[in-house]
């Protein structure tokens, strides 16, 4: 039997440990087993590694991974129906869900399924078949996954580049469309602000602001397309933000505010952006980050629409694909990928992420 | 010159005053002089005699009026089209809104138009041409009111009856709508509460749980078509009523909650009331009362629409008299009215409807 | 092993055969055994007699259908995940889906789906295992199949009253929906538009006007809630009906018409009862019974809204299970089973449909 | 007192006579006086010009049309609330709604206001004030018209270049929406076809395939966005168009298409290329050419959503000038404008866009 090395968490906050596990030579129907081309490191995966979110360890993380096929269970198509097979290029929606839940069925939210597990979050590698994650040269897939076949036309750092937060923004702006002309603010500059970005604009939004930093984020926003770039380290409070932001909209705020920093405040600040009846996407707030001083009266008063979304469901991976192979991001979100490690250099493609050095580190196992 | 009596706020927290105001005997081009009817005395009234929002003083308090022309300014016709004459019954929008600025014309938000102005609010009765309340024998209207004629069919205690909690409801669920079928939870039991409450159920609504109380109002509850009450004297903590309405609801909650309470603690607990995915509607934090301690995850996590309204379109009354008038909830709102009083018993009716005590009282002046 | 005795259709415009297939004892994984209680006559079901679709002979017909479960292969779970056990009284969607081709996944279109197969309609009961229609005395469905548990308090009366009507009345109007306090008019008082009636009074709306005939039909018309009733026996010319629908209408036409007859030249006269703007919804068209001479130029100058729907997804199912046990429907769809046969008589069970003789007629096998 | 030359609709399909009206020094409370800088030949004009549509005589035409300000009366605000002045640069909305029949305000579509006039359409010029047609030095606008100050970054090229279709395509979107990535037909390379390829890809389209002629304007489609054109001349037959449709979307047809052609048989054609569950938007068809040979059953079958558009409110004349002038458009739209004429020379104009010889036509008076 062939050997996997993985990058495996064994305690939070402790650095990743190499180890081991058996590649299975045949995997049972429907499975697929997957050889690793590369590895996205999601900021997730840093809130992960300081045991922010409750999650079984030992651990193999990576919930942002292409591959190409090893070996396969019997006839398996990918979520568009094409027929797959071993050597085929192939990305994955990081979760699977149950399909027959109250949420999955009844009420159409299967982000919300009772018993979704995603990989390189949910599985301790303690068990078998232990490779369920990305930081590995190997994972095995469960029958049910939702698999996609990349189009030649497609580079696996562009799909990387883009990672899970080009679903989650797709998903975040189809529950809080931006119309076309729309002036759209986005709140931050990491990975899910500029995939917000990107989606505003492929919306067809009209004027595009983007509150965030460090500075280096901002000249890719303005790559990304956005008109207006206001940094935090230059306007350093939100008095201050809010007055800069309210010029840029002639006075009274914008259509769409798009929160994607995850620092509870950021959504005081953000309501304050909207015009009275503007749509304010709480995009960020994806941990339990604490509570914050809030007057429900602003809600009312200004007739907002405060909306949520949680991750994304598969078709959003489609959609995601298509909008980098065929809208023309493919290339943007590609060069995102700037720093490149070893499984090996795990612990070190963790600490660049966290450090917010890179545009997009990855590991190529 | 004729005179006209009136109830006049001079001083926040003291009785209004008896006072008389001349009665032109023609009016402008456009204008209408209405002599009152009935003038019903809503929540906000109390609020507003409170001196809790600003508002000029003195003031002839009484945005909810139904009354007879006494003298028309010309050709007018009422917002359906419908040419007006002396002696007909009618009611009106309490707001006159410009039509032409930033939220009117470009954002299609009426409700926020810049210099929009309501009767029995914004006006000092200092100022000419006085009579710009319902709490009293005349009232002057300004060209540009928006004016509907009442149908025989429809008795003046019903429009008073609904009053502006069922135009703010309508709009409310506008925004947030019920879908046949749905679970909807109203938190409130107060005018507002049960405007909505019938709002949702002329929507097809499939359960309707309301909160609220004193006893009596859920008396009225079940009979606008509630099929299970919570009583807050009952069930006094928070938890114990989130523990009721999640097993009224499957255990996961509510497909949608409507909030009709106006205190800012109930906007926690009723976001507790929402299953995965439900909407939210903010229709009571009409008045600022201040902040809570909120959890802006909690929107991401459950997934959820937080959406508030504010106040009413013209549009809005015109459906509010034909939901009344054709689909059956005339007979239930006119016996909303259960006080009557005469302008000299003007405080009267205020401290009645301050405690609570009355189903709706009104002035006949 | 047992017998069980089918009402068989062996060649177009000839009478059903009664036959035996043989009945198994044991069922694959997934698959469940159901003695049938009851199935519903639907008028397709005619269409099909007359070998107006193509279809596979020798056929089982009966695609409405309750039963109890004979046997069972393995944990089966019924859509909404209670689990089902031998004695079980369920329902079932009449098609089976593919859950992965382009409709079904990338367009959200499940009715459109390229390999849908409906029980009753889609299969040669000269292929094992036979029994895939529901004039017999046991049906066997198909791993994925669509099951649902009925409550015990929702009579098989009420299901099969409602047939598939309901379901494809509930898909239609998500399509095109109704907006409470609209008026509506339907157009035929078969099953069809009776559900559809139902929908919409169940949506709110304002004033129902139901066009069609016989008398008798439009005697449960106004038992389902028409407001206005118009017999075509007696209105007998397009010309006389567009008069009475628009005096009916204020003069402008309806806000939303639904056409529920199936006759191509229907939708002319459909477009005529529209205002401008309206919504009209084409339901009945289901056959393909022929062209129209058509102006187009009246979509655009009326700017209507013309929306076709096809059949109903499985979720419409379980909307309408629960409307009629929880929105109060029950006991008039229940009233609509008006005669009962045995297998034998199936034919004679066809014949009083085709000649609408009939609320609804059932085979009690 | 001034004169002003006009170009005069005397008799249909004879040549436009030059006549000569007085030009009022001082125009009422609310009217404008303008001196026409340019004045755009619509489609529209060669059909008025043909007595398609019935109009008053003796007409000065021209509905598109940029001027100065030339005298006011009184305070005068543009739509969005700028106070004009002599001098200023303006356009407008062809037409006046009354703002208060059953369409403008109960429904919501004062497209279809019952008392609804155009400018260069409605207006019989032996009528004073005679000037209501932009083929003439002077045009005096009435009180109530819509009018919008030109910021200097918009050069009245583009306003003239982009025209009514910019507006009409706009309305027509808004009501059958593209969503960013759907593949989307357009049926017509005129003035409206290229207008609904400009908002198309302001939405996102993904794919955009245009099917017209002949070879010059697709040409300018290429320019405007489209990534694949057929050309009717070199596909002759409807069979050979719709097949390479579908060969461009997948083999299943467009996600939305789009009829800008006005020929009643382009409706059954488009229908062609759509996808089961497709959006279709008839917004060509504004004259009444005849009617089609029609199946309703395919709007049943697959499921789709016939929508009608008709002109456009006010608004939407304010997003066209947003969308030039803020997203990137008016350079496109401006050189449109490729034939430019003398007053005296009107009837040349006309003819060069009756032969679609041009781009744009205009006279500059």
């Amino acid at each position: 039997m062939a050997r996997s090395t993985a990058a495996v968490l064994t305690a939070f906050n402790q650095p990743l440990e190499i180890r081991e596990y058996g590649v299975p030579e045949q995997v049972g129907e429907g499975e697929v087993l997957v050889r690793v081309e590369m590895a996205g490191i999601c900021g997730t995966d840093v809130h992960l590694w300081k045991g922010e979110l409750p999650i079984p360890l030992p651990n193999i993380l990576g919930h942002e991974t292409v591959g190409r096929i090893a070996a396969i269970g019997g006839a398996v198509v990918d979520w568009t129906g094409q027929v797959l097979a071993v050597g085929d290029r192939i990305t994955w929606a990081s979760s699977v869900v149950c399909g027959e839940c109250f949420y999955c069925r009844q009420k159409g939210a299967p982000t919300r399924c009772v018993s979704r597990k995603a990989y390189g979050i949910s599985y301790s590698c303690a068990e078998p078949p232990h490779l369920r994650g990305g930081y590995a040269e190997y994972i095995q897939l469960r029958r049910g996954s939702s698999l996609f076949k990349l189009p030649d036309t497609l580079p696996t750092e562009a799909v990387i580049g883009a990672g899970c937060a080009l679903n989650t923004a797709i998903h975040g702006l189809e529950r809080a469309p931006v119309q076309w002309g729309d002036t759209v603010v986005i709140q931050g500059s990491g990975p899910v602000g500029l995939a917000a970005l990107a989606v505003a604009k492929q919306s067809g939004a009209g004027k595009l602001i983007v509150v965030g930093g460090p500075a280096h984020r901002l000249v890719l926003a303005r790559e990304f397309g956005a008109d207006v770039v206001i940094d935090i380290d230059e306007l350093r409070t939100p008095e201050e933000r809010v007055q800069r932001v309210l010029s840029e909209c002639g006075g009274y705020g914008a259509d769409s505010v798009i929160e994607c920093v995850g620092i509870p405040a950021a959504v005081n600040e953000g309501l304050e952006y909207c015009r009275d009846g503007a749509s304010y996407l709480v995009l960020g707030q994806y941990a339990n980050a604490g509570n914050i001083d809030f007057n429900p009266h602003t809600i009312t008063r200004k007739q907002l629409r405060v909306v949520g979304s949680w991750a994304f469901e598969h078709r959003h991976v489609h959609q995601a694909l298509r909008m980098l192979d065929e809208c023309g991001w493919k290339d943007l979100f590609a060069r995102q990928v700037t720093h490149r490690f070893s499984l090996a250099q795990a612990n070190e493609a963790l600490e660049t992420t966290r450090r917010w050095a890179s545009g997009k580190s990855v590991i190529v196992p």
